[in-house]
């Protein structure tokens, strides 16, 4: 089984939180059965954490993961923390495949969505 | 004259602004001359500011300005602080249509982007 595990930075704000849990949710209904499990985890500030998602993940029967950081530049939480905590559980579980994609704003569609939020203006 | 200002929040690391720039240049070439300038700001850490990037754009033309929040979540930045200086520059210019669209997290299609990233993993 493979899973995708959304990650985005975490917010003192719950909402924002919650934001990221219906993306979650809305990201597994377009994928439509690609991915087993469609989850979420933050680096900071809120629960679970991206060790922790990952290892529910790999409880539940995920043999290859998938991490796509929700994340806008590519700063020190997508270059380093975000490796880091990767290895960790990569080094916890060496027969699961976890990748890393690309952060969000790497995305070239982005332009696309910028234009439209303005013309809809 | 029509422009677009992209805001974003700013950071510290000159490459992540430079991210947000090269983003400015990307999204006047995808608009294809619908604005007249296509210019970005910063609400903090870099420049210009986003009252100095309204007044520029209105300096060269603008009669209309559309802003668009390059943020991931409705955090107090997009709900309370780009609105406040958006009506500082308003109040000095009447005569100018400044709107305020969506910012990005609100849009629809990131689900789709974030469906790519995954994939081309």
């Amino acid at each position: 089984m493979k899973s995708l595990l959304l990650v985005a930075h975490g917010s003192r704000r719950m909402a924002s939180n919650d934001e990221v849990r219906e993306l979650a949710y809305r990201l597994e209904a377009h994928t439509n059965g690609t991915y087993g499990r469609v989850d979420c985890a933050f680096l900071e500030l809120a629960e679970p954490s991206i060790p922790d998602g990952l290892r529910q993940a790999i409880h539940a029967g995920a043999r290859a993961v998938v991490v796509v950081p929700y994340f806008l530049s590519a700063g020190r939480h997508v270059v380093t923390d975000i490796p880091d905590v990767v290895d960790v559980v990569r080094a916890e579980y060496p027969d699961v495949n976890i990748t890393l994609a690309s952060y969000l704003g790497a995305s070239a569609g982005i332009v696309e969505l910028l234009a439209g939020l303005a013309e809809q203006d």
